[in-house]
């Protein structure tokens, strides 16, 4: 069944900003086609997006509903293999429990869910389906990231003190959602995105990376969770204090209204024998400092990275891979294991590396803790 | 005819390095489909990669001869629409003259062809079949080149005074080409690269950004042209004198023996009154330098920028779009343009920015006078 | 009176690190002449230091108080004008107490004191005597920090409402104290560094930064003290939220195990109109960050920079002044006031701008609340 | 004999920026003290500048024959021991010959003279009266400079191949000398300058940086120099290629209409196993790139650095050291290595690191060359 990896689409109509991301992201390596979508609650609109996209009109659907179960009686070779969900967060739940229950693998875009209740129930549809599921918390795609964390895991700087990890974003800086700013308008409505602003669009990238980078946990937070803007009805600004499983001490901020920010989440973490830095704005470099010798930048593609830095690079050194490029490291890899699965081999290891159900269930109970701690005056909340 | 523009591919097997740029700058906007294509002059290698890359079987052609005509006899609706050809430089005349000559659009990496007789018959036929020609001087399709030229154009720096651009590389700072490296194999090879090495792969790169940014055009050169590795066939540093039709001066040089610099292709310009420098490497920036006044850097998505910087953004700011997605909008302007034609309207001025046939000669005039020059013992030679 | 000011030091002999900058500060430009010292406590090791410095063997003296006494001794014109005090911290009180109870001005070392009830009663000392007191938080001048400062004091920014202030340095990470490394060693020893070390050492300059910077006072904070180091007496990391009296929120850290880290200081602040970023390596730089438009490097030396930042300029634009120039504000501004006393004319207001004993007792304060705060399980402790 | 070295100075009165650089340059590390001066050649100018810097009236002169010969009659342990000249480069020679032929060393500002006579005959009595001469080549002085002439001398860039050096300011974009500018004004009139002018002022910066980084010597130059500003009288901008004594080419340019740059220094070197760059606004780091592996940054005051770049730092890393600081270099080791010849011991060969008046010929020929080559149509000339 050779063949490109078939992708349905759920969101991501007219107007959206990371429907297309994902589009693009998983067109780029050539292995994975859209055939189909439910582009928008509004048929029409869903069908204009449709006809942008170059789908065939009787694949474009009116709801997810309709086209999942479309899809589903359709021959097998012809059916979508998976779908992908870029809704806002209230409407993750719906379609991937929909699409699991129906035999279909997902890629869903974080948070994970509206509230923790339909996370833990994704989580085990996903178990007892055995379906694959990954979520987008697509920086971690990036190769220097990937290098860091072996690094880490390899033990080169030693064991971990302390990690610092920051996402600031200035553009929430005013009352946006007021204007017809449709990406600030759902992000700051409680209805649709939950119980957290900024804390659940960045603060759990920003966890999921710290996470990742180190391979601990983070057991104990502190927070400072504002709402800064005047009658904003979720947090757009935190501050927080970290414990790690090892006993490491942390900071992680996530902020909307650090004026003129654009998206600039960056990590520190420092070691026994170094620490490390990486910034998401100037993603091909990853600094390396050390105890009594000079620092090194790491560059992507440049000299002898781990073979996990190596797989997720296209072009050579000094030809900058940016977001989109990241974004679409997830899509290869979950195309190289729905690929396996469809043909009945076992993929490389080194392609299962892609945020999970289980990424997704960890960043809705980080979103929980932070907002519950922001509450309260005990000084550190377990987690 | 909604339907994607279909290209044809001729080169770009399996190995090849910028093959599979083009195809992914092909796909990204989802906009292209590769439908066919002549990977390699091997046709077991041709089908291999044709497979790899979902080809239909039938479509995947043993010479780009057979591609051409094959294709020709195919109906409209279903047959290519263009060819992109990513050979070495020597195996761009055949096939793109083949394919004018039978009615197809061409896009052709650069530099356009093998000699300087090659690109001006090229130039006459695209300005005879009036068939659109684009070749792939990708830098220029960055937002923050194009914000740059727009700028100038605008006035904002004042009459242009002094350009030094520079493009350092080190792969070739040893003798690469006696391994299998194939890139490194080709473009030290006179037969197939031309009477020029770095001058011709990455020199005309530095020329072109420089006249797209200033819209001024180099009419006097003096250069130190050498080759640095000891037996190596061709070129692979150049120091070149640069005097502007509007009386500016300048520096321009190419080297890929400039060791431990991956791909540094950078610009300055200054003006009466200011300048502006920019880096490949860090593409998303645009240093803006002021008579006495605090310097600006503009980032992509930022602020008030001119249209054409901003119609060749996906993303939001601080989103980082690199290599690919450049290099996909020269694509995606050349697609917007088919699309017209074969639909019969007349496309928005903005996305007949492309590089085509005549920045092709352009690239080939200045080689021939920079090699002349790099063999006389006159100081200055006009261009 | 037309004459250089007379310094007398106090400390800084042989083997000192601050000492000798506190002496280069004074020199650079040309207002203060060194005349006396008690370098050491080693009667020896002063006179050898003295000899080092040129000083007249018989201004050498053998104990501050000796040097304090004697030089009152002295006829007016001959004696020292103040003392600059660059003992370890325990050694700032007696000889202070003492200078100012002569009528001695004073430079001291930061922070002010061993323990805080020192702190208030030199504080008392000051305002009762009337004399001028110094204290040395020198970050706060450089240019760019005044700059910093008079940009938000005119509202550039608008109301600020958060601040991220970070001072990782790495040098501790290893068990230093346990080799002969002097400044390790004081400064880890609580009987000579007082309650607090990473806090004392850097905390509090981090704390002076900010509340220089931004006009505001830190009223709440809560902290998260550690000694990461195994067997370290004080503590040698700590992560601190802060909220300041304006309402806006904050992160403060100082470390001195996060390796790989030289003297990192580095400030964000966020208002309602733009942000600003300074870090203390690359001094003359300062980053502003816009709603909706490009950001701007204000440079030392650049364009029309507020009176404070020009005053403490020496050399053009793209000549760096660092560490010592900063330093040396400290002196400059200190000798003009003393010559304006001494001659009985009114020092202008621009030269007023140096840290004094109250910066000295609110960074004991800070000290002070935050180790309580390390300590305690509340999660707001006010200041 | 356990004293300061004794310094006199020649020009640099009210309004001059160099003379106070001398000044704080020479200050900074307590080993030398003014005691004299003749600081301008309007004695009631010269008179003021004195009192500004509390020297003796009775040793404030009002011409430099005034004041060496005034010195030269003062007890031996009294007088001065060295005269820096910081006058226009027309009033380099006079003074300087007059100082020597009166045993007094000298320090004199760059370029050495007005005219190439001038320089051999100064060479000439250098050598004659075998007194110290040193010529400010400041950039020279920087740590990481040294480390970079230290690691290509020890061979760990291999060979070098090219190397681009760049002087770009931008502060003549106007025609600044039509105001009473007074540092433009005589940089720009050929009756002080000599025949260069940007070539000259800082030209002579880059070839030395060049030559003292790589050890190399420049033997070959095709030079464009322009006059861009409209009837300015010298030069303002050049372009130079270069060829040197081992066969490697490279790139020089000068200049001071580059609108927008501030005083940006820098150098690339390459060679056949890495390369190097180093900015003189960020002079603390020194980047060294490498053939297949990650790129280091080299720091002041950071790990293993060479003797010869660890003599020349006086404060630990990440306190940033700047311009003055180097310009110190010179003057501390011109002071130890008068110490040693008035205390007749051998001085520690680290200390000989000045530039002397070979360096000043060398400048004056290259300044020369440049010029005849700017005017020539021949190619290359020789150097």
């Amino acid at each position: 069944m050779h063949r490109k990896i078939k992708m349905g689409m759920i969101g991501g109509g007219r107007g959206a900003f990371i429907g297309n991301v994902h589009r693009m992201a998983a067109a780029l390596d050539g292995q994975i086609e859209l055939v189909c979508g439910a582009f928008s609650s509004d048929p029409e609109k869903s069908n204009l997006s449709g006809r942008d996209l170059y789908i065939n009109p009787e694949r474009v659907y009116a709801s997810y509903d309709e086209m999942i179960h479309s899809e589903k009686a359709l021959p097998e070779d012809l059916r979508m293999d998976f779908v992908s969900i870029v809704t806002p967060n209230h409407l993750h739940y719906g379609p991937a429990k929909l699409a699991l229950g129906c035999g279909f693998h997902v890629v869903c875009d974080k948070p994970l869910s509206f509230n923790l209740e339909e996370a833990y129930a994704l989580k085990k549809l996903v178990d007892e389906t055995g379906l694959l599921f990954a979520l987008t918390h697509n920086y971690t795609g990036y190769p220097m990231v990937k290098q860091a964390r072996q690094m880490i895991k390899h033990g080169r700087l030693g064991k971990i003190r302390k990690v610092v990890v920051a996402y600031p974003q200035g553009w929430l800086s005013t009352k946006l959602e007021n204007t017809d700013q449709k990406q600030a308008s759902w992000r700051t409505d409680p209805d649709k995105s939950g119980i957290a602003g900024a804390i659940g669009d960045i603060g759990t990238h920003a966890e999921n990376l710290a996470e990742y980078i180190t391979g601990l946990k983070i057991n104990q937070i502190c927070a400072d969770i504002s709402t800064i803007v005047e009658g904003r009805r979720l947090d757009d600004d935190g501050n927080i204090l970290l414990r790690f499983d090892n006993g490491a001490h942390g900071i992680l901020y996530a902020s909307q209204i650090s004026a003129g920010e654009e998206n600039n989440l960056s990590i520190n973490v420092y070691g026994e024998k170094g620490g490390l830095e990486w910034h998401q704005m100037e993603p091909n470099s990853l600094e390396l400092k050390w105890l009594d010798k000079s620092k090194e930048i790491y560059r992507t593609g440049v000299g002898d990275l781990y073979p996990e830095a190596q797989i997720h690079t296209r072009i050579p050194a000094g030809h900058p891979e940016g977001f989109l490029e990241a974004f679409a490291n997830i899509y290869r890899n979950f195309a190289k294991c729905i690929q396996a699965r469809n043909d009945g081999y076992q993929v490389d290891d080194i392609y299962l590396d892609f945020p999970t159900v289980d990424d997704g269930v960890r960043g809705m109970e980080f979103i929980y803790k932070v907002i519950e701690s922001g509450n309260s005056d005990k000084k550190w909340i377990s987690i």
